[in-house]
């Protein structure tokens, strides 16, 4: 596992010291590729005095608008969250998530998306997402400092690579000896919205009252973590039913 | 085990926000048992602020003058300490530290000590343990936020906590909360059956060179393992597929 293929994503953070807090407990890991959306207050002072000597991580990480900026060229996202949404997403805890990190090539990136101190990730974000990564908190006082979080990831992370031995015997499916290259987050943007857009002209999808149609077909895409060739043949199925209906 | 019986000591303490930070981690970990040995400043309007809604262990946390005291009825204690002491002690990590307190009789009690945040415990104080515990941080920058060290001990242990109550589930990760039943495999077949006909039908698939088509697109969907609501979802969405093919 390349730690330096772990991408931590912060989204809309309100406390500047939480990202100084951030930086310092991924330091003290050994990750090092920090990726901040939008947030209210930075660069600033506070992050600075909390990140202690990791400013280095403060100075390299990114700045972007948007989630999917973020997460643009990442093989596999997991969003961070607490139970109980809506449509359930396959939830690990931060021991399998770093099994998981163990299973990636060296050539694969993962993005591990943190929301807000007080509301945390929204559901279309988390809908972004392959997977969810739950910390196992009490219920009634759940919601772990931002900081805090990324030190429980981070540490599962660090311990998995110490023990790389250990965890590659639990390889999931994606792992090693795939025959073709996983797809990136921003192909399978591509191909939602061109399903999406099918979905429409065959009247399957009635825009005015989309249900959960889009959420249910991208959960079950995502769990699959499609790789190049199988995105390219539902593109290719999906142009071809256009094709189709162009034609009569 | 028995998480009330393992007490978190933190030693001469500078910062009081620290302190805070943690309440909020032992607490969200279900933790409770805190003391306070000689703290520069306690109580604190900071220490409250960082606990967020955790000043329950603020206010029951018993301040003490010496570290002797504070571990004065503990059955094991353990010293988190940096690598490299004089006399080499027995080191675990975080995990084994946690298996150590799943062997605990509920009679029994655990201190785990932490020092200052800049020069952690004297070797005098080590040597008060009967173990040290090792957070594997990088070299180099080793040295982690007390709060953040707190919160990965207090991790490791309610990890280990709740698989002793859920050590019998070992479901598959989309498994036990899912809203929906997971389809059958007669399900599935009679998907691939409509989907391959679909396929002939916008001319995507020529059944006279099929090339690895089926195949690829099989080990996606079921990779995914699809539930009874997803199958039908897809199964509409084909129907619709064909209906507008036949209107035409």
């Amino acid at each position: 596992m390349k730690l330096e293929n772990i991408r931590i994503v912060l989204v809309n953070t309100s406390h500047p010291g939480n990202i100084g807090g951030v930086a310092r407990a991924m330091k003290n890991m050994g990750l090092s590729d920090l990726s901040l959306v939008a947030p209210k207050i930075f660069p600033s002072g506070d992050a600075d005095a909390r990140a202690a000597g990791a400013a280095d991580i403060l100075r390299s990480a990114s700045v972007v608008a948007s989630l999917q900026e973020a997460i643009a060229d990442a093989h596999l996202i997991v969003g961070a969250s607490a139970r109980g949404r809506n449509i359930p997403w396959p939830v690990m805890d931060p021991h399998e998530l770093a099994g998981v990190a163990s299973s990636l090539r060296d050539t694969q990136k993962m993005a591990i998306v943190f929301g807000r101190e007080d509301r945390g990730l929204t559901n279309d974000e988390l809908q972004l997402c392959h997977h969810h990564v739950h910390i196992p908190s009490v219920e009634g006082f759940s919601s772990l400092n931002l900081a805090a979080a990324v030190q429980v990831i981070a540490y599962e992370l660090r311990m998995a690579q110490l023990k790389e031995v250990d965890a590659r015997t639990q390889a999931p499916q994606w792992g090693t000896d795939w025959d073709v290259e996983l797809s990136q987050h921003k192909e399978l943007e591509l191909l939602f919205e061109h399903l999406e857009k099918v979905l429409v002209e065959v009247d399957f999808l009635d825009p005015q009252s989309p249900r959960h149609l889009m959420p249910r077909l991208r959960r079950l895409f995502q769990r699959a973590v499609p790789d190049k060739v199988e995105v390219n043949i539902l593109r290719g199925m999906l142009s071809h039913i256009q094709k189709k209906n162009d034609l009569k």
